[in-house]
């Protein structure tokens, strides 16, 4: 964990409590028109108050430049080097659903996706069917047997399930069979090294066979497979830390990042209200919280930025209900920026805000990407939050004579 | 040193001169009454012209959230990674009162205590004795006398004396005996590894005699020992950076810190005034100078915001007998935050000012954090700040052709 050994003794377990607030896509650019970046536009009051109470600054998810995905972003909010612990699509969506993965199982995300009477792919997403046409669908997948092995097909949502594999001599060096753009085939899966010759080959059994289940099918008739993937090994928050770390996230990747950090999972409903009456109710079993909120992720994403700006404010409306537990620090980050302008996620540098009675209160007039720029936190790799939130709350003691 | 080997080519020696003020626990937090810091409250027009004539920026001591002790926070100051180049109390506390360690001796920091008539711990710190009165106990101590060692006990400065152990198989890996509480007795001290088996029985034997020894005084009646721990070996500022550094400090375990770095010692008296006067008498001799106030931590340490308040304003009228030196470079830092508040070092940004003709003189109206995080250094570790110093004095040359 942060490849930190020399400060393991500082760690330390005191009553004192943490909430870390990750409001996915957090970071934004200006619009074009007015030059006032989602956060800028968007009336926070609450959010503003606490920013002028609070230590300010702005992270770097991986690195300048680089745009991470929800894996790395998380992993790097926890204290993970994003670029060491490495995650891969199919360990990540098996988890966020509650599959088991066991030591030597591998799991990739499958698309449903729709192929033309040629086999050429029409579209990668297959029209985005919705959760209640795939189930069935997944239920038909799941009927396929190939020798030397147990294979289970798990829906996630929409379009997208999980394919999970169990048995011996499986590896993750297995190409993906998505070839990204529409008009040519599905790929063949193939090895990427010697390891990956046997699981390949199921694979390419099982990609044959679902196109034979699939065929009658008129949107969903065929599907695509990325990310294959076995369970990664990470060191636990828990120890690494000393913490009793738990997790609340209503959409199923994040709570899988966080099983895999070494979070408890607690079971809530689907709205961030919701995440936060689950907070508030479980607040005496922990230590540190992680909160996640993914609208405003979700609006920049779909390029919308007044959509952006509505989640944005939204947020706000509930900042004052968090702000009641009067947790020892609170810590307000995001896994990376969406600027609703680039309709994606990006690498630009994303607002943190880290509230405590140690904080200097540098008097912020605005949560923003800009006032940050000149917070008293700097710039930092978003990996280094953690020892700040565990530092303003205790936890973290003197290093050295 | 840095770990900049590729770098090493590029380090000049000039006849200009670099004088670092470092100030002990610059940094603080705003008072919860008026919203400002000790430094943001104190009345500095010395300081606060300097700054507007400098580069200004805020250093992080070793990562954010991490609170150096003095040891880590000054080895940064001179460039060493406090990360890798760990120091031990007792090899700090010896060198800071001159004791010559040698290789393979092994050193501790020794406390004064006091126990009851059940051995049990009723003050760590003995009342904290006055020098005078342990002067003469550690003369008693010192005649303590182990099979197979060479034992000598110093004084230090109140309660604190240093454990020096001379001879053949010696180790640092021994338990500390300080069990960190009252109520209840001394630990016995045991090792670490199988190397430390002969160390860990010399300090047992130790131990069981100074409780005999002191048995009959009414405070001091008992010793802790902490911090085992030899010479650490770190690369010497002289020959890494090509200049002939030189050490004013009043207090012996910053002289033991410059000792360790390659320093040059040279002898002073108690106040920082006296401290100038060496400074200028001895300006002729070297091309850089550490020198070491004081004051602000012992305040911030004591948790007395007025204080450390006065501390620096008493330092302000310092600055105008400084820059008579026309120094061509003067760096103020500080080797960590001691915010009253919080009374103890932190963690926190320490402001860091650069002057020199070559620094851009950004205009910053006031000596202060909040001023400073907005400065043209940004938020930098502070195990950089020797190059910029360096660099500012033209004793870093261009890198790469």
């Amino acid at each position: 964990m942060i490849d930190l050994d020399v400060l393991k003794d500082s760690f330390v377990t005191t009553p004192s409590k943490i909430i870390m607030l990750v409001v996915d896509g957090l970071g934004g650019l200006p619009h074009p028109d007015t030059r006032r970046s989602e956060l800028e536009t968007a009336h926070t009051p609450s959010l503003d108050r606490l920013a002028g109470e609070s230590a300010c600054g702005l992270t770097l998810p991986v690195l300048p430049g680089v745009t991470p995905g929800s894996g790395p972003g998380h992993l790097a909010l926890f204290g993970y080097d994003p670029l060491k612990y490495l995650i891969g699509r199919g360990a990540l969506e098996s988890l966020g659903i509650e599959i088991e993965l066991r030591e030597g199982d591998v799991a990739a995300r499958g698309n449903f996706c729709t192929v033309d009477a040629q086999g050429n792919l029409v579209d990668r997403r297959a029209g985005r069917i919705p959760t209640e046409v795939s189930v069935p669908l997944c239920k038909d997948l799941n009927e396929i047997q190939v020798d030397g092995v147990e294979l289970n097909v798990y829906p996630v949502e929409g379009y997208r399930f999980v394919l999970h594999l169990r048995g011996e001599g499986l590896s993750d060096q297995v190409t993906e069979t998505d070839p990204q753009i529409t008009g040519v085939p599905a790929l063949e899966a193939t090895s990427l090294a010697p390891q990956g010759e046997k699981t390949s080959g199921i694979v390419r059994q099982f990609a044959k066979q679902a196109r034979e289940v699939l065929k009658h099918e008129e949107l969903a008739n065929m599907v695509l497979l990325r990310g294959f993937s076995s369970l990664p090994h990470l060191p636990s928050m828990r120890d690494s830390y000393k913490l009793n770390p738990a997790a609340i996230a209503a959409y199923p990747m994040y709570r899988g990042l966080a099983t895999i950090a070494g979070m408890t999972v607690i079971p809530t409903a689907k709205t961030f209200a919701d995440e936060l009456e689950t907070l508030h109710q479980h607040y005496g079993e922990h230590d540190f919280f992680y909160i996640h909120y993914k609208p405003a992720d979700a609006a920049g994403e779909d390029g919308n930025f007044d959509a952006k700006v509505r989640a944005l404010e939204e947020l706000d409306t509930h900042i004052p209900r968090l702000r009641e537990l009067k947790a020892d620090v609170v810590v307000i980050a995001g896994d990376h920026s969406t600027p609703a302008i680039m309709a994606s996620h990006s690498w630009h540098p994303v607002p943190l805000l880290v509230h405590s009675r140690w904080t200097l209160g540098e008097g912020m007039e605005s949560f923003s990407e800009r006032s940050f720029a000149g917070g008293s936190l700097g710039t930092l790799p978003a990996t280094q939050i953690m020892l700040l939130a565990l530092a303003h709350a205790g936890k973290l003691a003197k290093f050295g004579p």
